[in-house]
């Protein structure tokens, strides 16, 4: 038993088999099965390897981002008054989704109290047209000159008309700064958008002249996102910052930089003007002679988000072999393919026929006439 | 030298190699193997291509939400107080992430100064009791009335119970709007949630009747979470909406429509209710004669995690090909199986390896037999 | 006709065909070849399925994070000053960034009006030298104790030196919270850092004793980070705070458990300081005597950022199929070096060929010879 194992074993580890095949010299076949052989090998190669590039592994990247903004503009609304970093953006510490305000409607001194409604929202003639559950104010019940009365915070904002030209024109000067750091957890990169060789004092990023400045002005980001800026700081939009890391890992990491785009948000696809509107409040709270006072102010502007979308690529061992594999298979198919030419299509079908196959007859029929045939072969 | 480059071309491009093979014809292996193929077969159509979609790749999208709050609500805890969106969002600026306050304990005109521990909090028989470092709040050192006395914000907090019913219990009935923008940036592909024939104005989200309204009741939001209202009211929570967007795009892009899901976050995973409590502190600073104050004010509300998953599908060469590709080869795996039936199991099995196999014998022992069987079969 | 297609699929029902092939049985070649094999094959079960897992899919978390800071101090710069987590901590809703203040140069009651530069900022002769558009600030035109007069928020905001030591260097005390949720969305797993057998009223973080608490002192990430605390807490840093689910599961889900690592952000990648400095202003707002009046603060402090980064592996049926259908590619390409081996390298190469191939002469050259050698061999 022993010895039987110890002779399969030598058996198997001194023979190699390899299949027979037939060497079909024919012109027509060669070249049709060449030619298709050639597409494959191409497709492979060119396609996949090279364009696609099939021998790396990807990876996407976690990233961090931090933005300042910097600008001062003045309104000479009710007052010269100051705008500086603190007053326009919100909310103030930098983080990756932020508003600058552009315009704005400014309703100071609010108390909790008794006053009309705006002309118009909530007409009356007599106290029974004020009663609640009608309005989206609360409503005292009496109708003073035509109007309700409503329990709200006092004096009510009028946000009819929005300021035109835009109060903060001047925010089309304003420039951003954006910080951004990138890891790729699995290649152990981490890269950042401060390029050693850009002077962060004095450079503006420009889609041509200076692609690597990480310092955008408000103006060159609206016009780059295809609006007027002078539409966008009326009514407000919101604007996506995406920051492209596309990189290359095998060759060296100091090619991979970021590269930005500039788009409008929330569109709704056909027209471009549609992302266009970008509003809330913000109240500030203060206690004035006892009483709890707000300004609510009905913020118009440009919300920014920044979007990093980070994917690397490194030559990596398993793809390379997981596309040559199925390459190979690939090369199965383009031979059924010759084959199929060579058995089905061929005048001499029949010829290539009996040259590629061995028949075995159905056993109970004739098997004797088999056997000594296969084994006169084989003799 | 250039003639037999010449003729080893032309030999290589006119010529064309087909594996030999032995057509067994034997109706029980024959049956096995074309089971076994059709099982592959059906494998890699049923499953990889049609199930699996293995002829598509597939894209992450990047996103941007947009939130707005809708809804006014009064409290009568200390005089009727107004409550509207500015007052009981945070953060303000409509941002994936933000807190709807529903329930609240308000500390007005706290300075900085020297007040009483909460009672049972700190309490003493001497000043002796009252050293520093054993509390949480900085000791002055004396003792009045079994209290310590502390340097703090006065006058103290007192978060010993928590309001109930909720005070902001009206909440439920609150809308929220949202606005959500993806693009998957490999297809250039941008997708809103705003459909146009969906009537901004007037819908409602609902599971079954409106699925694609981007406007949400509160109430309805929870309970789709399968949480109690005034249970959430009551201590917070933080509740995820996810944005589902899996679209085939071979299909019209308009087919590409989002899904919303509602579900508790942070649960421990074996009790639903472990997701409740939510709270943080917000304050408001102002300044009363020459003195700085501020209201604290224990926040508990419903917190909102906006989550979008964005996963598209297209047609797509490569996958094709790499999907035929690696199922050739398991073809090939069904080849070796059918082949050891055939080689190992079946009762003519010497009869088949006969067929299939031609030996050489090894190379020292018998040389000239082999040669001389060999090229007699080649004759 | 009918009969005739019955014929043929019954033929190709009950018909295998499996090629014919060569045994060779050669040591050296047999050796050679098995090596090949065997590598190839130690390659797709040792490295592709046991080392990168090739039979699981793998899935991305979608993730939401919720964090509370813990702690107080106090100053004493002019007069006792308490700082609790309101105070300290920008924005103040719990979120996944955030800063913690640990420096600050603090401007009280700045109000619109007139006042003069920093000294040194805007020298001045005359008049002449403070027109505007020169300036940062808006110039009034008026020269005044060799300075120039601006109109802003006065008082000017004097920033030229930070304080050393930071004011609120207590805060490497302070300890931080992190709820995190996580929801794999193709396995529907949900999971939570907060382990059931987790005392979260005691434990603390510890890297190698305490690795599952979500409850970190300041110090001790800044540590962790390779900073030290003095210097980050004088001028800032950005501190990102990576929370790694890698979860097999094909183990039980409790095992999936996060991982947390400590890395400075903003870094030029080669000096390790580089990620030092981060500040922003944040103004409170308030009326005094009818005048709006601003609290500026410039605050320096540590801005936590913190990213889940979440993949999960389960035994899938198509990656493996499809790993094992693309090794059998690579097995194909072994065949093909081993060929190789045995028709171009080795003494008896032609007897190899011979053995391996049957050849059909061309067509128009000698048909009638190849013919007849053909059908004489099958005859």
């Amino acid at each position: 038993m022993n010895k039987f194992l110890k002779e399969a074993i030598s058996d198997f580890l001194f023979e190699y088999e390899t299949p027979r095949q037939v060497l079909v010299k024919n012109k027509r076949v060669g070249i049709v099965c060449r030619l298709i052989q050639l597409a494959v090998l191409a497709y492979i190669i060119g396609w996949v390897f090279i364009y696609e590039r099939g021998y790396q592994s990807t990876d996407t990247a976690i990233s961090s981002v931090f933005t300042k903004m910097k600008g001062i503009t003045y309104t000479n609304e009710s007052g010269l008054r100051i705008w500086d970093v603190v007053d326009y953006v919100f909310p103030q510490h930098g983080g990756d989704s932020f508003v600058v305000m552009t315009n704005y409607i400014m309703t100071s001194g609010q108390h909790l109290g008794r006053c009309l409604e705006l002309p118009g929202l909530a007409t009356c003639v007599s106290d029974d047209d004020c009663v609640e559950g009608k309005h989206k104010r609360k409503m005292t019940g009496k109708c003073i000159n035509s109007s309700c009365e409503v329990f709200a915070w006092c004096p009510i904002e009028d946000d009819r008309t929005i300021p035109s030209p835009p109060l903060l024109l001047e925010a089309e000067n304003f420039t951003l700064f954006i910080k951004n750091s990138i890891t790729f957890p699995e290649f152990k990169v981490v890269r950042s958008n401060l390029e050693k060789n850009v002077d962060l004092g004095n450079c503006l990023y420009h889609k041509t002249s200076d692609p690597l400045c990480p310092i955008f002005r408000l103006g060159d980001i609206i016009e780059m996102s295809n609006f007027k800026f002078i539409d966008v700081a009326k009514s407000g939009a919101a604007i996506g910052i995406l920051i492209d890391w596309t990189c290359n890992l095998d060759l060296p990491v100091d090619e991979c930089k970021p590269k930005y785009y500039f788009h409008g948000l929330y569109g709704h696809g056909d027209k471009s003007n549609s992302s266009l509107g970008y509003n809330f409040r913000h109240a500030k709270y203060y206690v004035e002679d006892k009483i709890e006072k707000r300004t609510i102010t009905k913020v118009f502007g440009i919300r920014f988000d920044i979007i990093v979308q980070g994917l690397a690529r490194q030559f990596d061992i398993i793809p390379t072999l997981t596309t040559i594999g199925s390459g190979v298979g690939i090369f199965g198919v383009a031979t059924v393919v010759c084959d199929m030419v060579l058995l089905y299509i061929l005048p001499k079908r029949d010829f290539y026929k009996n040259m590629k196959f061995k028949y075995t007859a159905e056993q109970g029929e004739d098997k004797g006439l088999t056997q000594s045939k296969s084994e006169n072969e084989n003799n």
